[in-house]
């Protein structure tokens, strides 16, 4: 399939524009209050890649909790205002700064994050410049749209399943297991055989995780969770957790750990510091690390960066599948953040800039 | 010099004792709740040492902070009531259970530590039976006294700067630093030419540290000490930490130091759950782990832990000296913990059972 303007490109290496335009539309952030009225599309000169960037056209990006927390200024860090938000997408690179990645990159379908304090741009726009340290280039039968939600889910997902097999634990407790990222870990460990205790807040969840077969899950308000939980974590050796929730959530998971365990927060839903109980890291041997797919992804070089991408792009069509709810170009982002606001699960929302190239 | 009963035995392989008595005069701790009439010295059988194991006839046992929370339930851990508190002492090795250690030890002159919830007995006794593993042969310029108090401050002080040291980290900061552990620290990176950035909480805290030649002390009472924390912690390169408090202090420390580093909480005087901000762990790749001396002398072999014990043990009359208040027999622990309490600053109570041998 041969690429024209107004089209994705599908096919790898060939641009969709033929040249870059001086202007682009953008959705710009300009107060972290989360007021509707601090956001606004705007147009914006198209920015230029320096060494080691490339200048994406973005084809696609979806609202995620990041996002909602970032523009709320709820986010681990903020960017300087105005700020572009969108923390992932897809796009073809069609521009490329002096060095060898950005050159392999030139020409070909990404995806791609934004996700970092030092990445000026954002993914709610036509064009953004990122470093292509933070690209991953797309198979042939990955498109637009499931690539554009293919790094903060799918591939953190398997990155924290390669945590817990490189360092050989027996099983996994996870918090927020009925999380889209949640059931993608149920998933993989389906996969791999490694069973997980999957930690949820309310009885449907308790229902949707049983019906996707996870075995163990346990629900915070039942009485006896903690005793249950710890019960479990021992027995099966559930010496890795993965914590989406922060606050107490993080002490009593640790608590219930076994000796030496060691707990990675990724997430801070419950908006709460950590509560970590001392006796837990002094007496018991225990770790609290974090987990952030932006370094991870910086610590790799390109050769074990492109094996794993490529794993995960195996699975996008199955255990690694997103829901995609609905397509929004960006004037209609507010739309987009009222509705995804209202209802977090039963699909993403994707914004499609491209749809004005 | 001959030992004769009654005497605290210098030689380092005789025991001043000829022969174990059936019965010992001990500490007894009958309720967690911290009132002096949930304490009291009884009449116990002496115990036999299992595998693994040796009998000590105890010399000395200071009453070190730990101790009281123990007794108040505040510690860790608990041991079944009724326990024996006193977590460190030194004494004479007098029967050996099997195995190598155990064998190698009789007759000799150790520090040593109950500071185990597997360790029934405890060091405010005439006799305790402990793992071979929590004992260290004192050289023979090291006198019970000093030996007494060597593991819990100068011990942890040196395996601390061990953990900075072997970790190539350019800068300490530690919370708590006028305690006598604190004070340590400081003398030993003095020697070893690492700087400290010492938090406190006290004016004349700040001018103890300073006439010890301290030169980085901030008090938390300060305006602006977070801002002054996180420069001198970027700018030193303070990429460990050792706090001793916990609660939001673990977090104001964490928060200051550079992008990938380690904060060990090895007490937690504020008696507060450590607050860990989350944006520390997942951005910035920060790491709380424990410290814990029991734990850190169980994982070594003994050669290596020889080797450090040696190293502390040349130390004891310089940089590791710890000053001694006051000496009370047994009969008088009410007394003991009432002083210590009131003033645990100003030098170590040491109580010292031999005295009834």
């Amino acid at each position: 399939m041969s690429a024209s303007p107004g089209e994705v490109s599908e096919g790898g290496n060939i641009a969709a524009c033929t040249s870059t335009p001086a202007t682009m539309r953008a959705v710009q952030l300009r107060a972290y209050d989360g007021n509707a009225k601090s956001i606004a599309v705007v147009e914006l000169p198209v920015p230029r890649p320096g060494p080691g960037q490339v200048l994406i056209r973005v084809a696609a990006s979806p609202i995620n909790p990041s996002d909602l927390m970032f523009i709320r200024g709820l986010y681990g860090f903020k960017k300087p205002l105005p700020a572009i938000p969108g923390f992932e997408g897809s796009g073809t690179v069609v521009e490329a700064g002096s060095g060898m990645m950005p050159r392999f990159l030139k020409g070909r379908r990404v995806a791609c994050a934004a996700a970092d304090p030092n990445i000026a741009g954002g993914m709610w726009a036509e064009y953004l410049v990122t470093s292509a340290q933070l690209c991953v280039p797309l198979s042939k039968q990955v498109d637009m749209e499931q690539g554009a939600t293919m790094l903060v889910n799918p591939l953190t997902a398997l990155a924290l399943m390669e945590e817990a097999r490189l360092g050989r634990h027996r099983a996994i407790v996870q918090t927020a297991a009925a999380s889209a990222l949640g059931r993608m870990v149920v998933r993989l460990s389906q996969k791999f055989s490694i069973p997980t205790i999957n930690v949820v807040r309310r009885a449907e969840q308790v229902d949707l995780l049983r019906k996707m077969g996870a075995e163990h899950v346990l629900n915070t308000s039942d009485p006896g969770f903690d005793a249950s939980l710890a019960g479990l974590c021992h027995r099966l050796g559930a010496s890795i957790g993965f914590d989406a929730v922060a606050g107490e959530m993080s002490a009593r998971v640790l608590r219930a750990q076994p000796r030496g365990s060691r707990l990675l927060v990724y997430g801070a839903l419950s908006l709460e510091a950590s509560q970590i109980d001392p006796a837990s890291l002094i007496f018991e041997g225990k770790r609290v690390e974090g987990f952030w797919l932006t370094a991870w992804l910086r610590q790799r070089n390109m050769l074990s960066q492109l094996r794993v991408t490529r794993h995960v792009q195996q699975m996008l069509a199955g255990d690694l599948q997103t829901e995609i709810r609905a397509r929004l170009p960006l004037k209609e982002i507010a739309h987009g953040l009222e509705q995804y606001a209202s209802k977090m699960t039963g699909g993403k929302i994707l914004l499609l800039p491209l749809t004005q190239c």
